[in-house]
This record gives C-alpha cells, sequence and structure tokens, in this order.
C-alpha cells in the first residue's frame, strides 16, 4: 500500500521537499501529490517546470482542482522527458492523425452506404418511391451520419493559431 | 514584415532578454526564436516552464530541431495558461474522445455496409456465389475496412501510466 505524505509524528519529507533539500511543512503545498516513495514523479516535473512555477501554478489554483493540475503536468514532464523536442504535442499531432484517417474511411464508408442504398432501391421491384427515401427510418448509423465533426485542432497551424494573447 | 532577433550593429535585445533584463549576446539561445516583437510568447513559456528550464532544454538539443521545440513549448505554455488545471493534456482528452466517437460511427457504418451487401445479394437472380464473395473486388472503404487501428491514447489511464520511470 502507497503512503501518502508523511506520517503523524515522524516527519518524513515529501519527495518535493526531499529533493530540494528542503524542511517538508504540515501544510507543504506538494506533499498531498508528491509521496517520498516516488521521487521520480516530482524529479520529471522539476526538470521540466521548476519547483517555483509547479508552487505557483497550484497556490492559484482551488485544492479540489489541484490533483488534476498535478496529474496533467506530470503527464506533460514525462512527455518532454521522453521526447525533448515535441513533449505531448507529439501526441496531439499522431491523435489528429489518426482523426484524419477515420475520418476518410467514414466518409468512403458512408459513401458506400448510400451507393448500395441506392442500387438496391433501383432493382426493387417497386422502386417508384425514389433515392431519397430509401430505408430512411434507418439503422444506426445513419442516425449518426449527419454528425461527422470537424476535429478542433489543426497541427498545421496549432502553434502559430493557438496563442492566447 | 517580422523582424527575427536583433538588427546588426544596433543591438536590440531579444524578448527574453528583455523581460529577463539581461543584456542579449550575440549567442543568446533564445534571441532566434523569441523576436522582441512579440514579447507574450517569451512570457507564457516563462511563466510555464520558466526561462532557466527552458534554456537548458534549447542547449541539449542540436539547433536544427530548437525551433520545433520552442513551437511545442509555446503551444503548451498558451494552454497551460488558458487552462490552468489540464493544459494541452485536455486538448489530448478531447482528441480521443472524438476518436471514440469516429470509431463508433466507422463501425456502424461498415456493418451497414456488410449487412446491405447480403441483402443485396439475397435478392440478386443467381445469388449462389454465398455471402463471402460479394463485392470483393470492391470499392475504396472495403480496402480500408481491415486498417481500423487502436487509439495509442488512453487518457483514463495515461497520468498513471505514461510515466517512463
Amino acid at each position: 500500500m502507497k503512503e501518502s505524505g508523511r506520517k503523524q509524528g515522524a516527519p518524513s519529507p515529501c519527495a518535493a521537499c526531499k529533493l530540494l533539500r528542503r524542511r517538508c511543512a504540515q501544510d507543504c503545498v506538494f506533499a498531498p501529490y508528491f509521496p517520498a516513495d516516488d521521487p521520480q514523479k516530482f524529479a520529471n516535473v522539476h526538470k521540466v517546470f521548476g519547483a517555483s512555477n509547479v508552487n505557483k501554478m497550484l497556490q492559484e489554483l482551488p485544492v479540489d482542482q489541484r490533483g488534476d493540475a498535478v496529474s496533467s503536468m506530470v503527464y506533460e514532464a514525462n512527455a518532454r522527458v521522453r521526447d525533448p523536442v515535441y513533449g505531448c504535442v507529439g501526441a496531439i499531432s499522431s491523435l489528429q492523425q489518426q482523426i484524419d484517417v477515420l475520418q476518410t474511411q467514414l466518409a468512403l464508408a458512408q459513401a458506400e452506404v448510400v451507393h448500395l442504398r441506392v442500387r438496391q432501391t433501383a432493382s426493387m421491384p417497386n422502386h417508384g418511391v425514389g433515392p431519397g427515401s430509401p430505408s430512411s427510418s434507418g439503422s444506426p448509423s445513419s442516425r449518426l451520419m449527419g454528425s461527422q465533426f470537424r476535429p478542433t485542432f489543426d497541427m498545421d497551424t496549432a502553434c502559430e493559431t493557438h496563442q492566447m494573447y
């Protein structure tokens, strides 16, 4: 079982304070998220963001959001250590490519559904209903067909256009 | 037209050195990527990663990879300023959700293609060829159908499992 933080009465510093060689205060902002038994978790975050920045970022957040913020920073830091050039932006680019491939596959499959329906209607003995209505009460995929969305990210321009200021 | 860096003979500090209030040396590691006329670009990177960490990360990379590294850091920093809790991990999560939706839509559309083909074959006068062979020389989508891939990211566990050490 993991120990989170320090034992009462026997102050053992959290991983952050241990690395920074400082006293781990009772209200240490790092202690709840960086237990002493997982030193690498803080080491990467410190290497990429710096303890001072992480401290500031956590202090600016309500306590109930700090756990998620630490998780996302740990994820980013590990990605940057693994890939110093692209970090987790490499993951975004890869996911974007997967979306592009899936959208192409989906468009082709949907076009084929339409093609097969039209052909099927034309081959029916009473096909006077016209190509606009075949199976329109339809299958689950026909109900989803209208909901194709555009991805919200374009990595070709993301680094230039996704700036806040 | 954008100025990149400093004019020869008229040393104007880059955005990084200006913010850090230091002399911008001829071989400043920041100058090629943080021109004086875009101070916010460096401000966010400094706020999130810290100038010292960025300096170190750039120094550890070959010169021809530093531009990409700066772009990805700027992207991450802007995302973190915009969303202090999730940063660009929020983007990864959103893209992953889009992939899940697209995979569901694709599976449904492909199932419908198969269903329509079988029905079409059954309604043909000479349908002795069996359901295994209809249109198998096929359309573009049928060639792509076998290439469905699993996403490489699972954000439910990413923050716990994508650690390097």
